[in-house]
């Protein structure tokens, strides 16, 4: 054992520590998102109307475990525990789908499809303003792919056959973007570490607007993509 | 292109051709079953009393998806669909679930580690009697394990805690056993080539009693497995 000292103050934390710790409650956060999409997604498919939708929702469904399987790995690793962290965190994503309860089938796979994909974008911004090691984590559950397309052909199907779907459905779209992206920042405000981790780079002045840009014009083309927008 | 012949019978199958088919129309069976329960056991987590216990039913949950995979790949490459297979074998399971649909956390957690015992059982009591090659098949489905111990842990806790649920909760796991042989035996009087192919052996002339025997005495000792019995 080491002697105690005398000195009050607590041993700084060197910087890969720190930096270590935040990408922990990254982790952490993206952990509790994974676990309120699963239920959230087999939920809604309560919708689905016929078995092909309900094997392609439970394909979704498996990689979204899949993806939760490799965060909490990773969240284990550095110090934290699983089940925690999704009480923790899972509030927010629980606001989330609740203020974007789709009232039809169509509007449930709309919201498959875009959150699927914001989901894609956000792991991969985030991967870019990640240390290296965090990196590799990111790409492995990029990797597992989300099984949305069948949502993108089942919608442009649908305006394909009735186009008075369109206009509704776009403004769905616009809202699913507006509000995930404010809980989005509702979780960054509330994690400072995570922040500075992602947003603290010497070109970063502009980084947190130029994020949130870069998913708008990316959700832009997805809704495009279903012949919305 | 073969000249057509004037004989109006159809070519007799080889007795490979007839094997294969309903080896097929089995996992077909089975694939169906994979669907119902993957559905059932989310549905049931609706219970779950916290996140641990919620994260645990999400890998059950993952776990039938990935058998799922593996009997659709199968079912698939001997010519059937299958959404078109789950489709026609599925009311029976969903009988078997509406009959055995749990009141309480604990019942749904004795029918998810009985349920996956029973069909543990039927995977490898079918595999004995299965050509080779679909064997393999079998052994792929059992090594994806069921996740379901954490089922067997809450209930024995419970039941240290509360010695006055083991009683009705023996007789809930005695009628969940009744349903799912009874339903089993549905399924085999409804599909000939099946029976044919799993009991057929020159020493199977009791070969459906020792079946249903043997996954009797497995059933019991799971049941004191959880303390009950």
């Amino acid at each position: 054992m080491s002697s105690p000292t005398a000195s009050p103050e607590p041993l700084p934390a060197s910087p890969d520590d720190e930096e270590d710790r935040a990408v922990g409650k990254l982790f952490a956060v993206l952990l509790a998102g994974e676990y309120a999409a699963f239920y959230r997604l087999i939920d809604e498919s309560s919708m689905a109307p016929d078995i092909p939708s309900g094997i392609a929702i439970a394909r979704m469904a498996a990689s979204e475990i899949a993806h939760f399987e490799l965060l909490a790995e990773q969240v284990s690793r550095r110090g934290l525990d699983p089940a925690d962290s999704v009480e923790r965190y899972r509030a927010v994503f629980d606001q989330y789908h609740r203020a974007t309860t789709p009232r039809t089938w169509l509007e449930a796979l709309v919201k498959a499809y875009v959150g699927d994909g914001l989901a894609a974008d956000f792991y991969t911004e985030l991967s870019e303003m990640m240390p290296p090691v965090a990196q590799r984590v990111v790409a492995a559950v990029m990797a597992e792919t989300g099984n949305s397309q069948f949502a993108r052909e089942q919608v442009t199907a649908a305006i394909a056959a009735d186009p008075a779907l369109r206009s509704p459905l776009t403004l769905w779209g616009r809202r699913l973007l507006g509000e995930a992206v404010t809980h989005a920042q509702w979780v960054l405000a509330a994690e400072e570490g995570v922040t500075d981790l992602l947003f603290s780079g010497a070109a970063s002045l502009n980084g947190v607007a130029d994020f949130f840009d870069s998913i708008t014009a990316r959700h832009a083309e997805r809704m495009s993509d279903m012949g919305l927008g």
